[in-house]
């Protein structure tokens, strides 16, 4: 069975999330570059043959698409040290931070980051950047408060960190200032520890 | 130990999943009702002390919390038929239109809801109704067109029914015009046509 192949565009969080767990689990797959920056007619007819006409889109071997970034961790991470055993509390906690990240966190502090440094302010929706600012500054306080107390979201390292961090670590880009968020830093530094950390840019 | 209590605000499609599951499954629990609509200072007291600060809230019967409706779908249906075994593709699909539940039908369909039938439109947010319609009525139309060749959003029914039902099926408060979704209305009536299907009201 050939390698699965992510549809990606590198600078996006939730693409981000897909390499990084790759990496943590020794997964060969191929890239496909979607730059949805540049927005061409080429890179239009890649984004119309994937579900949900978004990336990240997983080709799995087999033919089948993954689609939902955070879809996709669960799927990988099942059976690794990433994911918790089926049916514990440290599971739901994971799957708790997965869905507030897609909730209560994305859709401020990526989607204000989109807005400020790739795509601009759609036109219209200038009056939603005080209160996405707000939202998100929330969500920071939350997780700041949440491990100022804990090693890791969940319990141990896992996918909800992976998730969390991908768009946290690049906040700034939309404007928040993570200065003022010493466990989020600290944090930071201990995921960037890892062995099989990625960078953003790799 | 004690039954799990399901602190909930009973019109909420979000706490309507959880009664529904439970229903399903034949769990026992009982309810706190939380009416956000009326917002006395008793309920803001109670809101302030679950995670999150919102409903659904689940507490266990040792103490624990559970939050995110969606996570408390997962962490309860394992093992039942009502969620996909571990590992398999249709596992991932499920987990897939939970997160896609989230972020592309929730903010736009029970966001509506919320504010034409219970809230108002916050002040100064009037702007977002129209592209909050317009993408409510791009997920309805890709559950049209998935529904229209499958019983079920992910193969049998599953927990990825129960989430999209909620507030698919009241989508008219937020202003939807359902008669234009054939499928959905025939899908509609096969999750009612269940043994354990709970009406919302109940």
């Amino acid at each position: 069975m050939s390698k699965p192949v992510l549809y990606q565009y590198s600078p996006s969080g939730n693409c981000y999330k897909v390499r990084w767990l790759f990496n943590e689990l020794g997964v060969s797959y191929e890239r496909v570059e979607v730059d949805l920056a540049r927005g061409s007619a080429a890179d239009a007819s890649v984004l119309a043959l994937l579900p949900f006409g978004r990336v990240p889109a997983l080709k799995l071997g087999d033919g089948h698409w993954l689609a939902e970034s955070n879809a996709i961790l669960l799927h990988y991470a099942e059976g690794s040290s990433l994911l918790p055993p089926v049916g514990s509390l440290e599971r739901a906690r994971v799957s708790e931070w997965l869905f507030w990240e897609q909730y209560d966190h994305e859709p401020y502090i990526a989607v204000l980051r989109a807005w400020r440094k790739f795509f601009g302010v759609p036109a219209g929706r200038e009056g939603e950047v005080d209160w996405r600012f707000e939202r998100g500054e929330q969500a920071l306080g939350r997780m700041e408060s949440v491990l100022a107390g804990r090693e890791f979201l969940a319990g141990a390292f896992s996918v909800a960190d992976i998730a969390l961090y991908a768009y946290t670590h690049v906040a700034a880009d939309g404007g928040f200032d993570l200065g003022k968020y010493p466990a989020i830093l600290a944090w930071f530094a201990r995921c960037e520890a890892r062995a099989k950390y990625l960078k953003l840019g790799a």
